[in-house]
């Protein structure tokens, strides 16, 4: 009997989502999305390369062979092997980086701003007397006497978990030391060889970046990148907000998700700096949305939530990595931005530190383009802010065939004489589209005639067809994927795409009527983020998202989130810098911006 | 067949040792040792009363009415019925308090100095405006605002885990609120109507004094005592911290059972205090010795048992009371008071604020009578501080008939005309003679010449007989007790005796010498603490411990240190002081003092 069943599987962190035959391996039903799975055997279960992790979904029964080559542990977290198994019902899998054969675009790099070595750890060697009959005075009064005489340095603590091993370390280090101080807390005592090393991360929505600094120096001793693990449960901040308000143990997982992601990059970061340790790590300093960072800290998110969509909290915040169960140095802090509204974050001020926003004198606007995207009007030093929800269709998100920024996804596209050409991440076979390459197919579209002002598709052209729903235009057919299905652009998507683009573009309007300027004023346009750093700024000017003004006044500036980050983590100067600026910048909700309807009605329309 | 075996059996805390023959019930060897358990079923093993802990040693097999009686947690405990359970060995027995027919004396009430109400947290009443979405800022950013503007307080930070309910509180609260700030930090938000409670701990080596003050008023709310539970680990600070060093695992015992204390206290005084509950304690503040807060903080303690006796930590540190277990309010900290020495620790510091020691111009000695015993010698606003390993002959160790002071201890005697008077606590039948009756027997062996100068005991007095050992003063002969063991001052405990005393002797003198001072120069001396309570001064002088000066210049200030602790928990400024001062004393070690030998030599003499 043949089965006919058929289920709709997700692949994860990759934003894949398509229906599969009942009765093939997951390994196959990721071949036919267009992505490739580690594979040594050849699916013959042995290798142990194609693990998996079922998130969700009913899958074939544990076989032997899967028993013997995954570990309890990832028995007891539903992980499998692709090879061996089978869906039985619609599923959500996670795909771990280390399974997959082409790793997924996660930038790193950025404009790095220039801020002069002032971190907020310092370190001093100290050599000490040790005790005696007639100076028998306590091992902390004795550390902090000779770092006022032989530094001038006066502290006043010492972390806990510092004291707790203070004693032992004086004396088998022989009093002679290294000491770290933050501020006038004594947070680390090594060898005196040992290293001062910072992580600065920007934790993302979709990516985490990680930087390792030597904060003697001011040099990145290496940077990586991570998908958040977060994103198995719920793509976007909204779904996973709400799911953490509707239940603590999601919320549990949620940060656990985060501070996971944490500890993979130290100790990512210190494999491929060579030598180091994340002992070494004294400092962590962390930018992200209000979302992240709330989920970062499990803080209550339901005000957030809720309009006025009200942060727990604003202010800078400093806690000890250890009450996170982070294992970096005993007296480490983790640092996180403060947030300016609760959705514009610490991220939003990293980017602004990042690209010197503050001192811009000429009109000045900063986008950072996602999910949610976050616009700042910098003149004369003063700084106006707006959120925009522009929605997941940028991530690949509610868009038929649209996937993220992963090996296979069409990410640049042209159509010419009905001609359409295209470029795939690493050059594989196009498996979907990436927000880049949609915002390439909107622009073509309108340039060749085939989408009216309005977004309504027209017929006649040989790549539009009828689907069940509407016109579609048709990027990949059939044909072309061996069988497989069709990559298009539905009429629907193109509606999923006016909303967003119109989101962000009112934003910019609503701030330009603020300040009375009109498009033309505007000095510089800073596009910072991944999706910022691919996006065709042509196609985002046809489409009308972005002003049309000279693409010489356009900055991509890459991943600026994460340079922020770094040179928070680099300058207390800048650190104070951010804090003094997050709570001078105005922010405007937008549902409350005179003629917001209006402003958001025209700004549907394909320029 | 007769069981002709016999035990010796430790009850601790009440520092009761004896031998008993084997067969009898722990119920009754309490009773002949000459204590009382409850036992309302008359020892049917059905009230569950007579519970006892076995803390060593073998005993009979747990019988099913003690199942049935007990409790799971209990059992694991190794709690038995005393009614049920016999001795297979040599035994140490916990007795709770509960199961005490009558209570150990726990001196609680001291002198109590007169100190401004300034506690260190501040409270305040704050209405804020609701959110809106033109006035979207932060929770904590409001809150921070309205405090400047409402109060003039400016905060820089809020605790964590009040950081985690903020929102939620605010919201429920209905954004009316009491706030509790500590320095510039939130530590607790709470409804209008909450009280701010601090409670203030003296940990003592033996007993522990709690007070439960109301930080509003500065009333004492209530006040009460319970016994060490590290005592059943170890009877001095010697043993427990050499079972501290030699395992971890046992530091770790004796961490929780001081925090189990603390909490037990913490529950304690707020029944006492009616309607008080734990999360209205906003402060805690412990003064101990070195040796106890160290193992409070688990310190390391080994630095602290080898010469020179170097302190881990001496400054004062505060610590969150989450961060070792304790309920109380969210942010509340526990300050733990400096330490001057290795063996002079916040509890000696405490008992110098509460006499004000250091407002004295003419020469004041103060004495901390105890296992060790702490002087200090004040003279013009300056402190010299010695320590003395006096022992712990004063709790009734090390003597033969010695006991705490628990009901039935002897604890005043007199010899004249060679009939013996005598008082035991509570009137009690006698059970064994504690540390103020055994000053009492050895200064009226001394008038009476039983034992003369160099402490030989003198043949010829119809109480003195000879024993296995030597020579022997019997108190209450074994008819008097109805054939149970006879209660003896014997010539070793006189050694123990002489040895405690002088090494106390020998501090004063050192400290005298220093100054250029004798004997006749000491304005004041005050005595503190629960035995100096009890001692009879006279004796004390009579044996030469003390220097003979007229009484009226000795004040026997009770537990000063508790009231000394008390002071830091209502005054910022004593905080201040205690901290300052701590500072500035200067600490001799007797073992490096010139003459310490001969010094010792002639103090042992008794008179």
């Amino acid at each position: 009997m043949i089965d006919k069943r058929s289920f709709q599987i997700e692949f994860q962190p990759l934003g894949l989502r398509d229906q599969f035959p009942a009765g093939i391996s997951l390994l196959d039903c990721a071949r036919q999305a267009g992505f490739d799975l580690v594979s040594l055997c050849g699916g013959k279960g042995t290798c142990g390369r194609c693990k998996i992790q079922i998130v969700s979904g009913n899958v074939s029964e544990l076989l032997q062979n899967e028993k013997d080559t995954l570990s309890a542990e990832e028995l007891a977290k539903k992980y499998r092997l692709a090879c061996q198994v089978y869906a039985e019902s619609d599923l959500v899998v996670n795909v771990p980086a280390e399974s997959l054969s082409a790793p997924q675009r996660l930038q790193v790099e950025g404009v790095e701003p220039v801020v002069a070595l002032d971190p907020i750890i310092q370190g001093y060697t100290v050599s000490l007397s040790a005790p005696s009959l007639s100076d028998p005075r306590g091992d902390d009064e004795r550390l902090f006497e000779a770092l006022e005489r032989q530094h001038g340095v006066i502290c006043k603590s010492i972390d806990e978990e510092v004291l707790q091993s203070l004693s032992r370390s004086l004396r088998s280090l022989n009093w002679n030391i290294s000491v770290t101080i933050r501020n006038t807390e004594i947070v680390s005592v090594d060898p005196v060889e040992s290293r001062r090393l910072g992580m600065a991360v920007d934790l993302g929505t979709t990516k985490i970046a990680g930087y390792l600094v030597d904060l003697e120096t001011a040099k990145t001793l290496s940077a990586t990148g991570i998908m958040n693990p977060q994103i198995s449960y719920g793509e976007d901040v909204v779904a996973r907000l709400t799911r953490a308000q509707m239940s603590p143990q999601d919320a549990s997982t949620l940060q656990a998700k985060s501070l996971e992601a944490l500890a993979t990059l130290s100790i990512e970061l210190c494999q491929e700096a060579d030598g180091a340790r994340p002992d070494e790590i004294k400092e962590i300093v962390v930018a992200g949305n209000t979302a992240m960072h709330h989920l970062l800290l499990r803080l209550p998110v339901e005000q957030l939530i809720k309009a006025p969509h009200v942060p727990s909290v604003s202010q800078a915040i400093d806690i000890k990595a250890r009450s996170v169960g982070l294992s970096v140095a005993p007296g480490a802090y983790v640092h996180l931005l403060p947030n300016i509204a609760g959705f514009v974050g610490g991220d939003h001020l990293a980017m602004l530190l990042a690209i010197k926003a503050w001192e811009a004198e000429a009109p000045l606007m900063a986008i950072d383009i996602g999910t949610n995207t976050e616009i700042s009007l910098v003149m004369r030093g003063e700084i106006t802010s707006v959120s925009c929800a522009s929605g997941p269709a940028f991530e690949g998100a509610h868009i038929s065939n649209g996937m993220r920024a992963a090996p296979g996804a069409i990410d640049h596209l042209l159509l010419a004489d009905q001609q359409i050409q295209y470029h795939t991440i690493h050059g594989s076979k196009p498996a979907g589209i990436c927000g880049s390459g949609i915002f390439d197919a909107l622009a073509q579209l309108v340039l060749n005639g085939v989408i009216d002002q309005n977004g309504r598709m027209q017929g006649g052209h040989p790549r539009v067809r009828e689907n069940k729903t509407g016109r579609e235009f048709v990027i990949v057919s059939e044909e072309e994927r061996n069988g497989g299905s069709a990559i298009t652009i539905t009429q629907e998507d193109v509606r999923e795409l006016q909303l967003a683009k119109a989101a962000i573009r009112t934003g910019i309007t609503v701030l330009l009527k603020e300040k009375e300027l009109s498009d033309s004023d505007i000095d510089q346009v800073v596009v910072a983020g991944a999706f910022g750093s691919y996006l065709d700024i042509s196609s985002a000017i046809t489409v009308g998202m972005l002003p049309a003004i000279p693409l010489s006044r356009f900055r991509q500036v890459g991943n600026a989130a994460g340079m922020g980050a770094k040179a928070v983590l680099i300058s207390k100067t800048a650190r104070e810098t951010v804090q003094k600026v997050a709570r001078e910048i105005r922010y405007i909700e937008l549902a409350v911006a005179p003629d917001f309807n209006k402003t958001f009605m025209q700004a549907i329309s394909l320029r």
